[in-house]
């Protein structure tokens, strides 16, 4: 769902409104608690309180129990205007609700620490029951539309957030709700939360080797490990050959760059804080690269360029570094430094169409071919009261009706999200949702005229003028760490037997099989399978449960009985047992399942 | 010839001694110039000179003529000890001279610029003919031992330097010589020096479409375009694949630190001054990575090890950053940051001597499979009479004659330089030798007690104990960007076929063989081959010029007839033509070449 669409839905004010009863409930057990705000969010809500004591799991239990008790009391949801002084007058043992008043009223912030146009002369209050918010709304009419037994309270995922996100105010205490429309829904939503603990990508990533976070090196800068490096070449591999496929020029460009390029494209200062501070070397500054285009660009420059040699297409998994509160961090997914899947497209404008389609198709491709088929698209456009874009009518025109067409063409679904667009222009954004349903915001498609101005871009047309080419961003995954992250969730670290850090393990009954079980792994390395072998001291049935813990897609077991016929007895992690094959047929089967990157093991 | 040999050697007797005859030479032709210093260097010498007008290649051709005839003169070199005061009194028209007399004298450096030991209370005057200067020697005997036709004297390549190195003193003018003991070596050393200036691979780079210098992006930074790129990944592929098969497992790790991991590892403040500046995040300080140990030892320490898992091998291609004065930075072979080819060995102790052999035999072959077959080994060891080195000397005595062992077991020429041990440990060094006769330093393997002391390495030894490993630090190019300039000058551009950016090329005769043409090259493509097809306008002998000029190997004509038959045409880029050939049989050829990394064309 679209934000505006799910600002716009039912569950939406189901989610508000149950908000509000979380706070009445609240206040009943904690007649002292101070509230601040409590909005709805991605998949619930929340409501943040300054309390007397530490809540605890028993409170929480209490509250919901007294939340269903109010919900089934079929109260209606008033709404009122107020004057300030009014509102101040009925807030004032309320604190929070005070400065929230006065800062509406002095024409600075809403209710959500968002600026707003102007002070407000007026507001409006809900009521419910026995409790009264300072709130735009919207509700539901009464509590019988919330379904008591589709509601949950919590303190996950965290206890504690600052007043107005101020690490400088006092640290209120954040209590979490959820509310669905039917209690099935709920049961569902819960079974993936369930779900996503036992996949979180730093948990198995750990267990599995893949990468680590050391302190010492710093926060938010993962360290692969050879099984993650080895998972995350094979993908790097994988699309970088996809890409020369399709006309894609590799390039390695270094990951630092003058300051003086990134004023020259803009991108300093107005990116100034997400950037690390810049580095002095003798009389000049360098930034950690934040972007790779401005380096594309500078190989673009180096030639002259001719119609004839468009679209050039140059691309590179290029390491960028952005500046993130460490609060924020979280394993894979959120990082300081992230190598971006990156490529920049330099396009005649008569090329525009047919270039888009084929970016967009590309990654349809990609993601169809990673087993994440439940994507679409999002299409930011230009907000027409805005005066925030550079670049005039005609090629945002020209630009947004190539995007929406090519989606037609390729029958991708989107939808239209005003304002979305990058300042320099419009932009595809794939939405991709993962098999716990998590919608993530993955490959982005953006059609730029603005740095190509900045940077003064010509090529030579047929006609012997100088013209301007347009550019195209675009990155698939967008970051390698977090779609390795994202990877590890969507798969629980059973991943397709390509992208495996282990692909086989050949397990030899005893110590006389070990010359034959190398024989089998040197004939499988040859494919350029990862493989190992078990010489370890555990007993079968114990080797066997470990290498499928560790979701390796084959196990070979070789004994007499193998040795003397040529034959790998083969067991696949879904504990399937496929017997006896000859070794030359296994080695056949797994060579067609890398080089096709199935998803499937035979 | 190592350095040690070099300064015993005649030759070196020989270079020195014409240096003096230049600076007598100069000093007729401009009798107000201040003399500097004078030392050989390698493959010449050179002379600094404050003079009283700039001096013009034909002054120079005059002082070369002189020399000849001071040297055909017979004139005796002899040696005669002074007091500082005889020094001063005698050069007190030479404020260079007095300059370097008053600091031998209060014991501070000598006239190299070197740190001495203790005050000179004696020193030495050198004279022949009419020239005397303040000098160690050696020289030899007579200018007779010099041959008059096998000397050479030029601005190149630097016309000016400053005194002793440091900026803020004044410019001189440099003179460089050479010498040499026959007029065939000078000959052929011209002659080599001509040839390496058409190999520049800054020239060979830019035509070819290698890599690029952005000076926006910033001065020895460079951007790797699509063919240098492709050159590139190539050998990082065959790099990395050789070393999977060879034990090792490739990581990745970010390109920036916490200055506490590099004060941890002694490299903060030990080697601040070639490094970048740090970073400041919140209240933590990052530095761009000078070197990739540090990191490598996380992922090492991030589980616990076992005996049964060493040797731990863990490779990465990394860039580090190193700051270089940018009057320093040359193409691709004086960079600010490069990539290294690294690997961090973590052994037990009693795997030292095999893992050495192991690593120094994988370089072997590296080097060899390049065609690069005369290098030879340069072992560093502790100079006995420094205290500058950690660890005990069982230690380094056991390293130093594992070392060695490896050396002798492998048939690896070597020879021994005391004091050029690393301060934690004794190393090997690849002294390589291109066509072009020059020795550059490639490969380095050296052995590490120190830092797996500093992060507190450990392993469970087979008897339960915890003990510390030593680390081997090697890498075989030492930097990717390097090493390609040295193969550009190496090759003159003319590349194996695996490594050629282009590697075959189809010239369609018409129109109507552009679809056939297609088909050859989606075919090779299969093979993993960079195949272009010149579609362009020009006359057939026009492409073969150009296309060979461009060195790609194969150049594959086709016409009506190998339409016909299924043929494709081919010439070499030696210009032999091999005729018509099944296409399925180039195809073969070309797959098989590729496969073996063949030196050869067919």
């Amino acid at each position: 769902m679209s934000n505006q669409n799910y600002k716009d839905s039912q569950l939406y004010r189901i989610r508000h409104s149950t908000a509000h009863v979380m706070a009445e409930a609240m206040l009943e057990r904690f007649p002292e608690a101070q509230i601040a705000i409590g909005p709805p969010i991605e998949d619930g809500f929340y409501y943040d309180f300054k309390l007397p004591r530490p809540a605890t799991e028993e409170d929480l239990q209490w509250v919901e129990n007294r939340m269903k008790e109010i919900i089934r009391g079929n109260h209606d949801f008033t709404v009122r205007e107020v004057t300030p002084s009014e509102a101040l007058e009925f807030f004032k043992d309320q604190p929070y609700k005070v400065e929230l008043i006065n800062d509406l009223v002095s024409g600075r912030v809403d209710e959500n620490g968002e600026q707003i146009a102007a002070p407000a002369e007026k507001m409006t209050f809900w009521t419910q029951d026995t409790f009264t918010d300072l709130c735009r709304g919207p509700h539901v009419k009464n509590t019988r539309e919330i379904n008591p037994d589709a509601i949950n309270v919590t303190f996950k995922p965290m206890a504690g957030a600052y007043w107005r996100g101020d690490e400088n105010r006092e640290q209120l205490t954040r209590i979490y709700g959820t509310a669905w429309e039917t209690p099935e829904e709920l049961q569902e939503y819960l079974r993936l939360l369930e779900e996503a603990k036992k996949r979180d990508h730093r948990i198995i990533g750990e267990k599995m080797g893949l990468f680590t976070i050391s302190p010492l090196v710093g926060k938010g800068l993962p360290l692969w490990k050879p099984y993650g490096a080895a998972m995350r070449d094979s993908l790097e591999r994988w699309l970088r050959e996809t890409q020369i496929d399709n006309g894609y020029q590799p390039v390695v460009t270094p990951h630092i760059g003058k300051l003086d390029l990134y004023k020259t494209s803009g991108h300093y200062p107005y990116y100034k804080d997400s950037q690390y501070a810049p580095i002095q070397v003798d009389d000049e500054e360098f930034l950690l690269k934040p972007m790779n285009c401005p380096h594309h660009i500078m190989i673009y420059k180096s030639e002259m360029r001719s119609y004839r040699d468009l679209p050039v297409r140059l691309a590179e998994f290029g390491t960028v570094y952005r500046y993130e509160q460490s609060g924020e961090l979280n394993g894979l997914t959120r990082v300081r430094g992230f190598t971006v899947d990156d490529a920049h497209l330099f396009v005649a404008p008569n090329q525009l169409l047919e270039e888009f389609k084929k970016v967009v198709s590309l990654i349809q491709n990609i993601f169809n071919s990673l087993g994440l088929t439940d994507f679409r698209a999002r299409v930011g456009t230009r907000d027409p009261k805005s005066d925030k874009y550079v670049g005039d009518d005609q090629l945002w025109e020209n630009a947004t009706s190539a995007i929406i067409q090519a989606c037609e063409e390729l029958k991708l679904p989107y939808h239209i999200e005003e304002g979305e667009a990058a300042f320099y222009g419009p932009k595809l954004d794939f939405m991709v949702r993962d098999v716990l349903k998590r919608e993530w915001q993955l490959g982005t498609v953006q059609v730029d005229y603005n740095l190509p101005a900045r940077f003064e871009l010509e090529y030579v047309a047929d006609d012997n003028t100088r013209q301007r080419p347009i550019m195209i961003h675009r990155a698939p995954f967008g970051s390698m760490e977090r779609f390795v992250g994202i990877l590890i969730e969507h798969f629980a670290g059973v991943f397709p037997v390509w992208l495996a850090p282990v692909q086989a393990i050949i397990i030899p009954i005893a110590d006389r099989h070990f010359e034959y079980a190398d024989s089998v792994a040197a004939e499988l390395k040859r494919l350029g399978a990862r493989v190992e072998i078990d010489k370890g001291k555990s007993r079968m049935q114990a080797k066997i449960r470990e290498h499928r813990e560790r979701h390796i897609p084959y196990m070979l077991i070789v004994g007499d009985k193998d040795m003397e016929a040529g034959t790998v007895s083969v067991r696949l992690r879904t504990d399937e047992d496929l017997g006896a094959m000859p070794r030359a047929d296994f080695a056949a089967l797994m060579g067609r399942i890398l080089e096709s990157h199935s998803l499937e093991l035979q």
